[in-house]
């Protein structure tokens, strides 16, 4: 196969990550959002957010992680930010289908795009502690203009969504704020139980 | 409202992107693309066929074109590509949505992905040329993927698609010339007649 052939193969099957449900609740029509729309949405947050980084970032960088985060959840499935037992194997599971999709292009492209996503994953760099940031407030935000029923169903509370989510200040400490004055709004309308 | 709840407001609209049909089926589930999973690929398209570009580009730029050049459609809603009576009126209905959408952020802000936006439909520049690019090969493939159907439905033959879409040559010559060689193919299966 040739380089363009290598990565329409990829391309083509990266269209799957359309068809991975997620939690969160779209406002409009209460339907699952799925991952695509998702790593779509992360991006226009970052251009519109990357203002409130708590250190310069490049842009590039913060877009690429965004766009191919969620790749590897076409094999390893989405785990939900509060089910504990699942988050315990995802790493691994995570880590072999990395291997299969960056695996799907030349092997140079596959291997950039391979260390991007590990760059996410470890939450070490300001632009993926940014992109680690905005990852975490969007489904806040879904959860809040959806009036809390996933967290309701899930016996989510405060003081859950604070512990799981904290370190988006480390990322981008005005935008969390912004979140937590969103959260206190949630509990005292009896969205979110304080917990 | 301060700064950053303007940007949640934005973020918010956008979000019903994700409920905009496009005619497009995806290759798994069949079901139609909507255009925030639509943005999404074009964002992975362009990290990975960058390389293809006919001119060196800025990324960060591409990038921020492709996630935001289909918000008009909000309002607008999505144009086919192959449907003449309604492209007619498509720029006027795109700008008044755009007066719309990008008016919810911060002024200066919504000044510049206006700009961003009205670059992306110029097809000036050698990012918005790229982008335009991979915006017309995106639903090409998808056609190819779920073997012509919808080109058949609204009795699309390759001739018309390669007049509708051969500009991306302008962005991307030997991306486009690796289309032309699908076609055939396509043609070929008898998915799509030569026109």
């Amino acid at each position: 196969m040739n380089r363009i052939a290598r990565q329409y193969a990829f391309l083509t099957e990266c269209l799957k990550l359309a068809e991975i449900q997620r939690q969160a609740l779209l406002p409009t029509s209460r339907r699952r959002e799925n991952d695509a729309e998702h790593s779509w949405h992360l991006c226009l947050m970052a251009i519109t957010l990357a203002e409130h980084s708590n250190a310069p970032v490049d842009l590039t960088r913060v877009l690429r992680m965004l766009i191919i985060h969620d790749l590897v959840e076409i094999d390893a499935g989405d785990t939900y930010a509060y089910d504990t037992a699942r988050l315990a194997g995802q790493h691994e599971r995570e880590a072999l289908a990395a291997d299969r999709i960056f695996g799907l292009l030349p092997p140079d492209q596959g291997a950039e795009l391979r260390v991007a996503w590990e760059e996410f994953e470890a939450r070490q760099t300001p632009e993926a502690k940014f992109a680690a940031a905005v990852d975490r407030l969007q489904p806040v935000l879904l959860n809040i203009l959806t009036g809390g029923e996933k967290w309701r169903e899930h016996g989510v509370t405060r003081a859950m969504v604070v512990a799981r989510n904290q370190h988006a200040g480390h990322g981008a400490a005005a935008v969390w704020d912004h979140t937590l004055s969103l959260l206190d709004d949630a509990v005292a309308r009896g969205l979110l139980p304080e917990g």
